[in-house]
């Protein structure tokens, strides 16, 4: 069996430590014994303990290993497959760090590594989808909504942050970068607010987010964008914590005392966003492809829905991320993707064999998956 | 001519100073020089700095005049309100403070004071309007609405404060009493929010806000609520806020400082809540009474609405509060007006004379009153 590390026991990591455990020897590596023990506890891993950003160390600790698996927070994600691709491993990442991950694509092909990222639902599957039709039809729009909710609808916000709730601030903080026309447009988070009856969520609320990421640079689609699902009228009262200085990260005087708003806005947020332990939640992603087949006009719609699996205790947002990124560490696991360099999803969705492998995958572990297509 | 003493150069005390001088010799007192100053600009008045909580001080001077207008933030009007009464001087108060002012009734009585306390808008002139008409006939239901509103729509808010931001905070903070049944419930403020078509204000939302005050105690009315009224939309963000912590005033510790986020909030929400000069406002009071006389049903509804005076730069909610109150305050003068104790403007309303004579003064003044009857 070959050996596979994951960095990071979080929500994502630990789920895929066990799926992962089914194929391959596994290992985990995290700094929080407590995290590593709860993994030990339901599945068959090996654990260490381990602070990632000791480089030197990561990087003598992974040379034992096939195939790395990254799942370590957004703010040190870069940093971590750096250390990866200089200690010549594969590796997938699905961290979501904000820095250009085409700035390693050089020292990536120089030292012959797969380095796949951004290799989560959306971005990742979305992006594997768009690139398996990209490459068999002349695509005009390209609309991608996700998100990941919970089943209990708790005013005021109606909403359980599904990962750290510190990277949902960071989302509506963040200026989204979308396509029209062929042209890149910037506009800040949470506009462009619009209501979507998406069955079997029923009706949401979609808003800019930025979340289309690598495919900005590897597309020529004259129109995309990303949205983020929520139930109606959260974005609203996002944009107003957002618009009247709640998320500012500068610091400000109150009462004496220089602090820093989104620093407040954190403390108060997190207890009321915390997604407990059990606590059902579910996660849809709906595409909609506009384009063009020989000479036809073809539309496309797909659509993933996951509920918490009750059985196995895995969140939606964990399996529906999670089964995607091992997917694809199986394939490039048994050789059938071997291209080097860093790689985004929708290079690897050209690939016939590994789109269906992926979405065959997904379609196993229960995920619900449905492709519409109309020609005209 | 009778001599006045306003208390507070405020808003409102500055606006009512300027309507008093036509009729009274009026001094204006208040600790801030600059606000003097720019009352004397505009208008015949004497002016004296002195903190008003100074109370030796205050009782001293105010000796010489031969009533007193107070006009001074809530949270130190109740204890001023003390100060003149003991000093055996009528005064009407519109400072709105917290506490019980029945609590001073002995005390006013005693020294033979006519104390008027609440004498603005809602509550103000809706108190004298139910006085008048619980007088003459069995009210089953009063339902009061009001509110304060630029004309100019700016989100997230909407809203700009005719008075103090504080005190709109506190407003939304503090529970609602209102009176079901005959029995008082309370709620929070924000709550019970529902759309409202007011013209010519057009669409407007209501929610509870604790303003029904001295009327829980002196009426028999069986179903009582007075709700303020915004553009739509806001309460439901105001109580987002307050239901999420940020109107809190207890200390939590962020990035290591101790701060109450109520004080980051009112930072933060002043400047985008600042009503500048000369921003065109509007100020709407709409009341409906139920009920029956001489046997047969008779419906109410009373419309109050004033614009922005352009031309003498007043804001029509310091116009429509100053000028119930400096009518009330030349009943007085005039010694039309003579009961003793505290008097809270519902009892002055069951006097026909002066009800009329005040829905003529605010009429005079320009303010639009309109009132529909129908019996069945």
């Amino acid at each position: 069996m070959k050996k596979v590390i994951v960095l990071g026991a979080g929500m994502v990591g630990s789920t895929m430590a066990k799926d992962l455990a089914a194929d391959f020897t596994v290992t985990i590596l995290d700094i929080d014994i407590k995290k590593l023990n709860a993994v030990k506890r339901i599945s068959q891993v090996s654990v260490i303990q381990q602070n990632i950003l000791e480089i030197q160390k990561l990087q003598s600790i992974i040379k034992d290993f096939d195939l790395v698996f990254s799942a370590v927070p957004g703010h040190f994600g870069y940093k971590t497959l750096k250390s990866i691709i200089e200690a010549k491993k594969d590796v997938v990442d699905i961290s979501f760090f904000e820095e250009d991950p085409f700035r390693l694509y050089r020292l990536a092909v120089k030292n012959k590594v797969t380095a796949v990222i951004d290799c989560g639902i959306a971005p990742g599957l979305s992006n594997i989808i768009l690139g398996y039709y990209n490459k068999r039809m002349k695509i005009k729009s390209y609309d991608c909504y996700v998100g990941g909710l919970p089943f209990k609808r708790i005013q005021p916000f109606e909403y359980k942050a599904p990962f750290s709730p510190v990277d949902v601030i960071e989302e509506y903080s963040r200026n989204a970068r979308f396509v029209v026309n062929g042209k890149i447009k910037i506009k800040p988070a949470l506009t462009d607010i619009e209501l979507s009856n998406i069955p079997p969520a029923g009706m949401l609320e979609a808003f800019n987010t930025d979340g289309l990421r690598t495919l900005i640079q590897t597309m020529k689609i004259p129109n995309m964008k990303e949205k983020t699902l929520r139930y109606p009228g959260h974005a609203e009262k996002m944009k107003m914590l957002s618009d009247a200085g709640f998320f500012n990260k500068n610091y400000i005087e109150v009462d004496g005392k220089k602090i820093r708003p989104v620093d407040l806005s954190t403390k108060l947020l997190f207890p009321l966003w915390n997604l407990k332990k059990g606590e059902k939640e579910f996660t849809i992603l709906k595409i909609k492809m506009r384009g063009q087949e020989k000479n036809r006009n073809k539309d496309i719609e797909f659509i993933l829905y996951d509920k918490y699996d009750e059985k196995n205790r895995d969140t939606s947002m964990a399996r529906a991320t999670g089964f995607t990124c091992t997917s694809v560490v199986r394939l490039l696991a048994a050789g059938a993707y071997k291209r080097k360099g860093i790689i985004a999803p929708e290079m690897i969705g050209k690939n016939e064999d590994c789109f269906r492998f992926v979405l065959g995958y997904l379609s196993k572990k229960g995920i619900e998956l449905r492709f519409e297509e109309k020609i005209y």
